[in-house]
């Protein structure tokens, strides 16, 4: 069995955590790990490490390989490229071709596709439900994960369980589908014992998903009949399509595995509890902290010392650009405000103030007239493009680690405690050759200081003007 | 008359904004102005600007200066320094002594008390009102000023009205002081019209206060006999005591001047609508603010963008370092916030990340190990003292204006765009010998960057390790 994991999506509906630069998948939301991370970790107790991938696409790419080589160096490069995103019919196709032709995979072989930012607890009895689904699987079925529900969760689409299926081990014919439903329709779901949350997850053999392109799907189909190659560059071509409504929703193979398991797709601030446990208050507090009578409010700080008064039912969300307070039970309308934001072009649901590159990131500490001031790390090993800037001068100051710096025909090693400087219109590069991450103070000065006056020479990650 | 504010005290009222380093008195709250230079401004439409003195401490002597200077140049110095805080009554003494040795004022002269963190408007009214209040007190009354209420307000301490005092101009007798009352008390005096509140301005001539303390607070007196050197010697010997408790409240000779006028002392965020005009919405919005369905809520932001979604009835006061949500009408429970804070020795409750020193100031941008990022400001003019470190280097970039840099025993002019190294346990001097401010990134390099690794051999400010 091959891991797939989706993580093409560019969710904010965690703004100001999640950014269209940096959306769910990759944030830290319950510990020390992406989502991502958390992921891959969940799969690798159910298959070998080198048989999980991420389908991903150009914009996330260092973000995946980051998460990945963060699991364990061997896997950094398990990426399977989608060169546009066309929702997830277009992007399971290419799964499948990815597995037949660069994985040697035979039509047997079952693929097991699971979205990149939900939290799954316990990892253990995950991994038995997945061996499950994968027995079903086999068999022809495409098995869906139905998670139990234990609240009339308007957020979730609802999968009804019919008939036993085929090939046994606790899975049953899918009846229907059913869209989110409005609280009534939830409760009576609920109560009807037979309906189950649509986890995003399920398994199927490559042999029974290119029947089922074929049948529903011919126009992603024909282009599976391509090479890799030939189905990636024309991929920009694909219908944009989800695989439920492309294949599921039609399919008379689709199949539930009903599973009673901790899950959440974490897909607003109001479900944070669902993941971290609240306090006897109801709160929820992550960060530098302090509440005086404040009872069932999340608050989730960054590095700001954060003090509350007399709340009750509150979202406080702060990083160092933005924050966000919503009352409870609203916070689905963050999605206005990004919104809202976006088309003011506020770079806040864009980015944050660290900014990831291929070689490293950095972070813009202050920004004047004349001046800008940023904290530079470079990977062991990297190198950032040979460039020059008609604008401003630059003034480096190393305080960890060891430069190699080019200046015009010039190179040199800069050490800690030790600065170098870069006139205006001076071809430069700046690499680290060393084995620890090189960190150091960028001084601008000059006329104009936008990221955008830059003529990169050459650029090892293969980026142009 | 002589104008006397008083701007000795230490109002984290306020806090995040106002903090020990930077109490009320010296923020901007509503407007481009401190609230002391406001009130400077207001005394100016009664007094010639040289007849208006600023009373305060040590701590907040430079700020005070920058406050004076940017109403006029001309009153910079008009100072009285408090050598330690010993409430009012010590501190009013400390002026009658300075206005008969200092200003060779008559004994009929007349005093002005105002305290420097108040809001009132109009302007024009305040001065009307100003000039009745001295010609009562040339009669030989203490004349308080007491606001006409507009609610009844828990919060101020109350002056009951008596018969008309000699004198006349609307002025009558204090027939008691209340102190601040419980709702149903305060609903009393606001329905009995007798009742004022009690804005802590009042008026006297050098001679009647010099016999009320005499009468009232002998162990005062005593020490008023002495010469202004002396007596400010001995200052720390003073009894600490309010001027309201030592004289006012016993006093037979303390009036009051009803007046009806827009006055606040913004003893806490709850009455910051007071001041500054909600919108539509019952709003108070200052800085980059966007809500949605939000009510009757303040947010005061600094520099971050705020959302809100779905708020009743809260504050919110964003800094860079520090973050308050606070349910309105529990805004004075801040004190509470603050007690705890000072306990956990936190530096939010002390100073700002501006950090404000007699040659200017200076904001740390990044603080990591082994090094710290400052931007450093000196007004024209100035000199940082002679000093030396013993566990840092310090990288000096200059991004606006001219330096005069002193390396052991060469000196040179450092230019925008120029750098220079200050090496470890290197005697250096910093200059500003221009006209404009002069600013410059400075990058800590070393094993220890506290602010105590600072070895002064000369300063012009006088201090001394």
């Amino acid at each position: 069995m091959k891991a797939i994991i989706l993580a093409g999506g560019s969710g904010t509906r965690l703004w100001p955590v999640s950014r269209y630069g940096l959306p769910k998948q990759f944030i830290k939301l319950n510990g020390a790990k992406s989502l991502l991370c958390q992921t891959v970790e969940r799969l690798a107790a159910v298959v070998p490490l080198k048989d999980i991938f991420v389908i991903t696409n150009e914009a996330y790419l260092f973000h995946v390989h980051e998460d990945l080589k963060a699991v364990s160096p061997a896997i950094e490069n398990n990426v399977i490229l989608e060169p546009v995103g066309r929702n997830t019919a277009p992007a399971i196709a290419l799964v499948l071709k990815y597995c037949l032709e660069k994985l040697k995979c035979a039509k047997d072989e079952v693929i097991f596709i699971c979205p990149s930012d939900h939290i799954i607890q316990p990892v253990g009895k995950f991994a038995a439900y997945a061996r499950q689904a994968e027995a079903a699987a086999k068999t022809g079925s495409i098995v869906t994960f139905g998670i139990k529900p234990d609240r009339p969760e308007t957020g979730y689409g609802y999968i009804k369980k019919g008939v036993r299926a085929p090939g046994g081990g606790g899975v049953s014919k899918v009846e229907k589908f059913a869209e989110k439903p409005d609280l009534k329709t939830a409760e009576k779901y609920v109560a009807a014992g037979s309906y189950y949350w649509n986890s995003g997850m399920f398994a199927f053999t490559i042999g029974t998903m290119l029947a089922e392109f074929k049948a529903y799907a011919p126009e992603i189909a024909r282009r599976l009949g391509a090479t890799l190659a030939k189905m990636t560059a024309d991929f920009k071509n694909m219908p944009s399509i989800s695989i439920d409504y492309a294949v599921m929703e039609r399919s008379k193979k689709a199949a539930v595995l009903p599973i009673d398991i901790l899950w959440s797709d974490v897909g607003s601030w109001d479900s944070l509890p669902e993941v971290i446990k609240p306090d006897h208050d109801g709160n929820v507090k992550v960060g530098d902290v302090l509440t005086l009578d404040t009872k069932r409010t999340i608050v989730m700080g960054e590095s700001r010392l954060v003090a509350t008064i007399g709340l009750k039912d509150l979202i406080v969300i702060d990083t160092v650009d933005a924050l966000l307070i919503a009352r409870r039970g609203q916070a689905q309308r963050v999605k206005e405000v990004v919104e809202i934001l976006k088309e003011r072009k506020r770079k806040e649901v864009v980015e944050h103030l660290t900014i990831y590159r291929p070689w490293g990131y950095f972070v813009v500490l202050e920004e004047g007239p004349r001046y800008k001031i940023k904290r530079i790390v470079l990977k062991p090993g990297q190198k950032v493009s040979h460039q020059l800037h008609y604008h401003r001068s630059e003034h480096w100051i190393i305080v960890k680690g060891t430069a190699r710096v080019t200046l015009g025909s010039k190179t040199m090693l800069v050490h800690e405690n030790e600065s170098t400087y870069v006139p205006k219109s001076t071809e430069h590069r700046l690499e680290n050759p060393g084995r620890v991450p090189l960190e150091m103070i960028e001084v601008q000065n000059g006329e104009y200081v936008g990221e955008d006056d830059i003529v990169r020479l050459s650029d090892i990650y293969g980026r142009k003007q």
